[in-house]
């Protein structure tokens, strides 16, 4: 099970090279990660309302294997890998016409208001291991 | 005769102030832009190796009126003001909920490769009028 | 008296027209009002810890003359031409070697912690006029 | 041996969690290695006229320990850790008072006009190995 998101790359992604400007595939995994989430019925704005917690990115480890280019509408998978007490792993491509063009491993960390990293809830839990 | 695009607000397009950053209604702006062109038949790249023309922003002119938020889905719409030789006239506004958040006059010239205006031409004349 | 802030341009600025983003002279912009800002011995943190204000953008005019390109080091000169009870208004230029690439009008308004518009303080007022 | 390039936090780096968004570190570690070249004598854009040959990235592995905010004044500590014949290895560090807020192993190709991998000239490597 995996989500899939459509991005269109728009001129502010490019940079002088003709392509996308590396920094920017983290904004489309960022994108992805977030209509996943509201794929499952978690709004981020209103989970950290409810619970005061809230997702932060403790690393990722991305290779770029091809670029992508100014009109392109490539598509941004993203699946659950494995999940320990505070984090969940993510695996995201970026792709065209089923090509690869750059793929990343994602630590997702919760942390509660105060910054320390909190325990996955129940449900939450349950939701996203249905991604996996 | 307007053109519409939604657009999402993500992580990315807001600052610590907790709204989207001024700068980001600009790339909004342009996205609006780009997929104005695309629904009338042009794809800047083609466009481009075919004619040698670019579109440059020679002038904006925005006001701030109230503030996007994360998560909110935003409506870029788009019209045609005014055109002469060189240059396309817009109206841009960034709706949410039937209001207008921000708004904006942007002017737009033709380029040749060389970087000199370049009379638009009739094709694409006749196109823009459409959503004027 | 004006102020100024050298800007070096990097990758993340360009597009692929190899030239800076148009959206980004708005960066570069706000960069010399927080610096301009700094100078005057005003850190926006602090004041708005104290204050409970903070700066926003109402508008702004931007024309582009010329572009900057990658590896430029390119000058934001503001400095203050008017000020009304709440708002600032400031003329921005970036400049490279001497010539004005890029020139906005923009308007600063100050606001409460409750996002109305808010008197500018005897002390901040006679600190921008340094600047006029 | 390591490269320092002191960077200021702005508005636009920061997003509504009040920090420095997690893509904007790479936008740092860019600027890092474009400083990094040029304190070796090496300018992109003459470089790639005169050789044809630009420098991509194709992997980043990043860890992020504490947050940098908005007015921090950060250091990005770049050291080459090892080359190959196309490829160099970099460990670039963001830090704020010696502490170090994110790290990442950066691998770089240069890539020859075709986009094939393109052995490190003899100037060009023995000039990194001076920051190994």
């Amino acid at each position: 099970m995996t989500h899939s998101l459509d991005v269109r790359v728009y001129y502010e992604d490019t940079d002088l090279a003709g392509i996308v400007y590396y920094a920017n595939y983290l904004k489309f995994m960022e994108r992805g990660r977030t209509e996943m989430l509201r794929s499952l019925g978690i709004d981020q704005a209103a989970f950290k309302e409810e619970t005061g917690a809230v997702f932060a990115v403790r690393s990722v480890n991305i290779t770029y294997r091809r670029p992508a280019k100014f009109g392109d509408l490539v598509t941004v998978e993203t699946s659950v890998t494995a999940m320990t007490g505070a984090t969940v792993d993510l695996l995201q491509r970026v792709q065209l016409d089923g090509e690869t063009l750059t793929e990343a491993d994602v630590r997702i960390v919760q942390l509660s208001a105060k910054g320390r990293p909190m325990r996955l809830g129940t449900t939450l839990r349950a939701r996203l291991a249905s991604l996996g």
